[in-house]
């Protein structure tokens, strides 16, 4: 690799690479060679090596070569201030001439993604997103989580019923999967205490929005032993207290440079309000008001005005949020005098996460499914309570979104290759 | 956790779990509470304490409580030495009596998968399986792999065009990806130097087999700064060495017991054959003929033999059987004096892996495809080598195929919940 090779002594390399831009001159080429790992310079004198110079002549960027020569130091060359003087070149792969450039809409840059992320900012954000699902992982692998890889392919259309995609599957029907909610709780009933999961979900919306794709990842967890859904923030918060504190130190500068983002690490607990406290909070710093009808659940808006709000008041990017109203959350969220014992998690001025205990008791599941008519639909994920379950409780944190959040970008920018209503290409 | 209380003092001890078994005798109660990290004693005077009694009396296994009472030594019991006193219990979950034990077929067991999930079996299972996965990570992400996620959903049926699940999306149709080949290539056309992705693969096989499923658990990986298809032999033979040993390591003892399985560190490197050799070999040793018209590819029988030859010959499990003929390899496959330059990882009877050098030249690959029909088809991924792409190759590694051959099950014992032609719950 080439961050490899600029370490190296002076002397004879032998290197490859893809060409990321090629400066002709009369009599000598400068030729900038990339791979993953980094950048060097490529120097070929034309005068001495014409035969050298013809190939390189020919190729664009793009195009992959590799290249033997003389490693010297160099006090022109900023990249390792090291430079190849080239003697041989020995072409693996031409390449047509980029349709896009860095300033193409997304749009057309998603129809050629394959150039698209060639560019440092997405060689990055990959870079980025490697290293936190290793964070998640390492975290609850550490505290005994279990991984799984529940089904994507259902017999019946889960939790909501709505928005779910239909598979033609033999002489039958499956569906898409939305969530691994059912199989993480299923999990749980089989005693597996913890567990996690990183994978594919699917919802058939017609939604086009900074946040929102046909598919996307997953990463949900579940685990029993606890008290209250507190036990559940304590595990969140510290999870991207975690995660957030390791990024910084191997990414942040980078980060800095390129998406012009600062990483900071939250301090820990994580500020806690209920919604009915918020919107007071918010009423009164604000002016804003939230409609009665609306007073259950928390409003885009609302959301938006988390940001100043935490930072203002708590000096936090994060606010946990609890005490929804019980008709707005899912029929499953254990409840304590009627009030749902989850939350959410607004951070920079979005929900990355919804996190609650479960009603784990058979009887007192059955009656808050039948109350929403949902009864007969998820029948088949009431038979796991059915044989003994202990309390537990859990959430789902998207990848995408953690990532349009940590780099205030956008779903399409941030998917390796973004799935919505009018794109199933490349 | 259990395992947390069996290391405590003497003393109060308050804990929760699921209740394994009940021994309910004249004056006394014996009950093995269990979690995932293990299992206690708790024993009942029901002299001292009736309505402890009392409530044990009615609670049948699968039923979780949470208890408190004293930590004492005992001679009599095996587990840690040590048992609970139990002063007072807390019923957190009641339980119906399971349909299911041990003995029951495995289709039945599937059908009640949350409490076939519960045996001792199980639990190991998954919890190898999760640090199987967490040593390939390691090992790739330790050699800057980057970790992708490619798109489930995809425009057009994909490698092979046929066995592929239709979605209905939208106006229009949608196929599942049968892997993520083209994916993982796309990302080496796009400068990612090395990826990898853990993901939700799919097959719409009519097949009942041993090792069929229609959705399983992908582990792919490809990487350019390759020389030859021989580097991705040693990548992946130097993955598993780094896996089985870390396995044998952690839970080797115990994978022994439960699963008469005895974990074996392979040596490096592996043996290599190429297949016109194998047969020769297969012939002289075992009098086993390959058919004329089957040369091209290894057979089921020769997969079979191989376990016993390899042994035999090089004492290990592991074989790479190269130089298939080309009419049996995928088009993708880079050919170098028309043979593909990949291999077939056989371990213990078994084809785990095929991995290869793939074309990476645009002309090339687009002749190759058109040879057998799929020009059009593959329109779209012929794309990803016009803008060019350095020389690479992988493989694939299905996560249920290892675990099969790890502990010597079949796909419907080792899937979290198994999906076939004719199963899509629970």
């Amino acid at each position: 690799m080439l961050k490899q090779i600029a370490k190296l002594q002076e002397g004879k390399v032998k290197c490859g690479g893809m060409i990321d831009t090629i400066r002709d001159k009369k009599n000598i080429q400068f030729v900038i060679l990339k791979d993953a790992s980094g950048k060097i310079q490529l120097t070929v004198d034309k005068v001495s090596y014409p035969e050298v110079g013809e190939v390189f002549s020919h190729l664009l960027p793009g195009a992959t070569v590799e290249v033997e020569g003389n490693l010297v130091l160099s006090e022109y060359v900023k990249m390792g201030g090291k430079e190849i003087l080239v003697e041989s070149v020995n072409v693996t792969s031409t390449a047509e001439a980029s349709p896009i450039t860095e300033d193409t809409s997304i749009d057309q840059r998603i129809d050629y993604r394959w150039i698209d992320l060639r560019s440092q900012k997405n060689l990055l954000m990959f870079k980025v997103q490697t290293l936190v699902q290793q964070c998640f992982r390492e975290f609850l692998i550490e505290r005994d989580f279990i991984e799984i890889h529940s089904p994507k392919l259902i017999g019946a259309a889960s939790e909501s019923g709505s928005d779910v995609f239909e598979v033609k599957y033999f002489d039958t029907k499956a569906y898409l999967a939305q969530s691994p909610q059912f199989y993480k709780q299923m999990a749980i009933a089989g005693g597996f205490g913890r567990v996690f999961e990183c994978g594919a979900v699917f919802r058939a919306e017609k939604s086009h929005s900074r946040k929102h794709a046909t598919e996307f990842t997953g990463f949900d967890l579940e685990f029993s032993g606890i008290e209250s859904y507190k036990d559940i923030m304590v595990m969140e918060e510290e999870l991207l207290e975690y995660t957030l504190r390791k990024l910084k130190d191997k990414y942040g500068e980078e980060i800095s440079q390129i998406f012009g983002v600062s990483i900071v690490v939250p301090k820990l607990p994580f500020p806690r309000i209920k919604l009915a406290d918020l919107y007071a909070e918010l009423e009164s710093l604000y002016g804003y008001t939230i409609p009665e009808s609306e007073r259950d659940d928390m409003t885009t808006e609302a959301e938006k005005l988390c940001k100043q709000y935490a930072m203002g008041k708590f000096g936090h990017e994060f606010i946990f949020v609890t005490d929804f109203g019980a008709r707005k959350r899912a029929f499953y969220h254990l409840r304590e005098n009627g009030i749902p014992q989850g939350y959410d998690l607004v951070w920079k001025g979005m929900e990355i996460t919804t996190g609650a205990q479960r009603e784990h008791r058979y009887e007192i599941l059955k009656s808050q499914a039948r109350e929403i008519g949902l009864e007969k639909d998820v029948e088949f994920y009431l038979q796991f309570f059915k044989y003994g379950c202990p309390p537990h409780g859990g959430f789902g944190l998207g990848l995408d979104r953690f990532m349009i959040n940590l780099l205030d970008l956008n779903i399409k920018e941030v998917q390796f290759v973004f799935r919505g209503p009018d794109r199933l290409t490349p």
